[in-house]
């Protein structure tokens, strides 16, 4: 199978199918770190560029008609990205890699809701936003993003542990092997299933006083990411 | 001399008046690699993040009225700063440092259109554009800005090959002694400066058209940066 970026750039390797279930290499990768890097600022700065062109919303979002909706949807998105967000995660994430003690409960949770949970979070608080929620509503659409956001995370490890690579499409038990820490290291795997369906009855919860029709996408959603099985 | 991450950091050397001068060492050096791509993310979705935020904008811009512009504000600085500015100057820069052959002109303008004069760019034409200044006017000053961020660097490399260390406050001639490409080496001496002179003279006929009064400061700052002597 020929690897995307091999049709243009002439000089990257083929990957068969066992290179594609391994994973495809990261950019820094196949291009070195400086280019990387900046392809980091440049798809950050991009995705600011699309959000502030009046043109990337579907015209039932009336965007021109609400541009205070668009300014407080950019903000939330530069959160959720920045010290307060994806980039507190990485950094704690960083602290605790190469550090020899178990990482903590609290400290796991956080990488989780920092590192993961916080790009569910503004995905979906965006929509809210944009669709003209309520600041109630839009406080309820966070906390379900963010228990959706620690579930999956909570499934990974207890699948992780609990799949075979086949059934995953991709290597199982590599947490235990690389000595990572996960829910199940730390809750053992009872304790793990139990948290998952907590956060899964938190998430649904949110989603009791909205309209259930236009509410059935982020159940499913909800309940897909607890029920999946690779 | 204390540097001022030694307040924060116990472990950093303090740095002496000799050291300034020879500039702090940058933060990949002192924090590492991956501290110093997180912050570049962190620092880059900061300036979107205070751009969203109404509290940011002195009363008289009135920016919770004006949302609109804010957007459009917040569109013109991700453009400066992404693939087609900031990022873009960078990656050229990048191809051509190493490469054993001399930088053509108009190469050499592309990496300071983008890499110096589209930050002038994205801080000037967004004062025009919270200030409801005209598409007409946020062009005017654009290319002002662009005359003068290339005028930054045509001064910048002169002064390099005129001046002592001592006058400058950092190392002179240093371009030359790096095999850089530069406008005296490419145009001669003279020609750069008559580059220089006609680059000033396109920034002032840019503001013609303006209350004299109010573009005083933009006249000024055009002039600082073809007088200035360091």
């Amino acid at each position: 199978m020929v690897h995307t970026m091999s049709l243009v750039h002439d000089d990257l390797p083929c990957m068969d199918d066992d290179d594609l279930r391994r994973g495809k290499p990261t950019c820094h990768v196949v291009y070195g770190e400086p280019i990387a890097v900046l392809t980091g600022d440049a798809l950050l700065s991009l995705s600011f560029h699309h959000m502030a062109r009046v043109d990337s919303y579907p015209p039932d979002i009336d965007a021109d008609k609400h541009p205070a909706r668009v300014v407080r949807a950019i903000g939330e998105l530069a959160r959720c990205i920045g010290s307060e967000g994806l980039v507190a995660g990485q950094v704690v994430d960083l602290e605790m890699t190469g550090s020899s003690e178990t990482v903590p409960l609290d400290r796991l949770e956080y990488i989780h809701l920092h590192k993961t949970a916080a790009l569910l979070e503004a995905s979906v608080v965006i929509g809210a936003i944009l669709g003209g929620g309520s600041d109630e509503q839009i406080e309820r659409l966070r906390k379900y993003a963010r228990s959706i956001g620690l579930l999956f995370q909570v499934v990974d490890d207890i699948l992780d542990v609990t799949k075979s690579s086949e059934e995953l499409g991709k290597t199982a038990g590599k947490d235990l092997a690389s000595d990572k820490t996960t829910y199940p290291k730390l809750l053992g795997l009872e304790k793990s299933r139990e948290f998952a369906e907590k956060l899964l009855s938190d998430a649904r919860e949110q989603l009791l006083g909205f309209d259930q029709e236009k509410a059935a996408p982020l159940l499913h959603l909800a309940n897909y990411i607890a029920y999946r099985q690779n």
